[in-house]
């Protein structure tokens, strides 16, 4: 399929799941050109806030595959990635991302994806959504113990 | 529970894990000092890049809590949130994060948070990651689908 034809899959899917209940959301993952997996987003319903089209297009692909690593992939959205599924994007190690709508786009039809993407320019301590740390002695513990592990699967 | 005991529960839940072959990393999140549901690190276990243990941990409240929104709700988690955790939160709608190590602590170990953050950062022109807009005009007519429905559970 050539790339036009995998973002209209992405589109038909946005469309289709608006018609299911779901958020106008969808995503297509693909491999020299052909589609391993897809996703919408199912937020709602599956009362999970991570249920976006990408990250469920990420499972999706993964859980096929067997494998953690997509690097050789790409994936064809909808609509440009919030910051949750552009980190999903990186650990997933895809290739590259084709987007149809923008995150100001999502702005007006009432998503939160600008707003994300402002908080995480912010520095922590200006964020709405406030942090602090805690324990950090005995947290370190965790990261020695991996440190020390032999044989263990780095990703 | 004290925040304290609270964390040292993600922290106790983040060593556990290393011993089991996973990654290095625990969350906890809880209501009014009762702990709601846990995750550790899963993702080469589960092949799922996404399983981090904030992601994890979210996803096990909401299915039990039924909802997708964790308003009311803090996480503990053993490490500061990468980029696709933290925008997990925000989708969650959780109250406030509580963390341990940090992303310069992970990085040190050998994992990407750091990275993902210095990338998100930039201009999406200037990232390693390259993405395109493609047929944003047929995009749209998801969005338009949304605006014009009816009923609609907006989130």
């Amino acid at each position: 399929m050539t790339r036009e034809e995998l973002m209209r899959r992405a589109i038909e899917l946005s469309i289709e799941n608006v018609a299911k209940g779901g958020g106008p959301f969808g995503a297509v993952i693909a491999k020299d050109g052909e589609i391993i997996a897809t996703g919408v987003n199912r937020v709602t319903a599956s009362c999970d806030p991570t249920a976006h089209a990408e990250v469920s297009a990420i499972r999706a692909a993964t859980s096929k595959l067997k494998t953690f690593n997509l690097s050789g992939c790409e994936i064809y959205t909808s609509c440009e990635p919030c910051p949750m599924c552009l980190g999903a994007i990186y650990w997933a190690r895809l290739d590259k991302i084709y987007y149809g709508n923008n995150k100001t786009d999502a702005k007006h039809i009432g998503f939160d994806d600008s707003f994300i993407y402002d908080e995480l320019s912010l520095k922590p301590a200006n964020r709405k959504l406030p942090a602090s740390i805690l324990l950090p002695k005995e947290a370190i513990k965790a990261f020695e113990a991996w440190t020390n592990k032999e044989n263990k699967q780095i990703y």
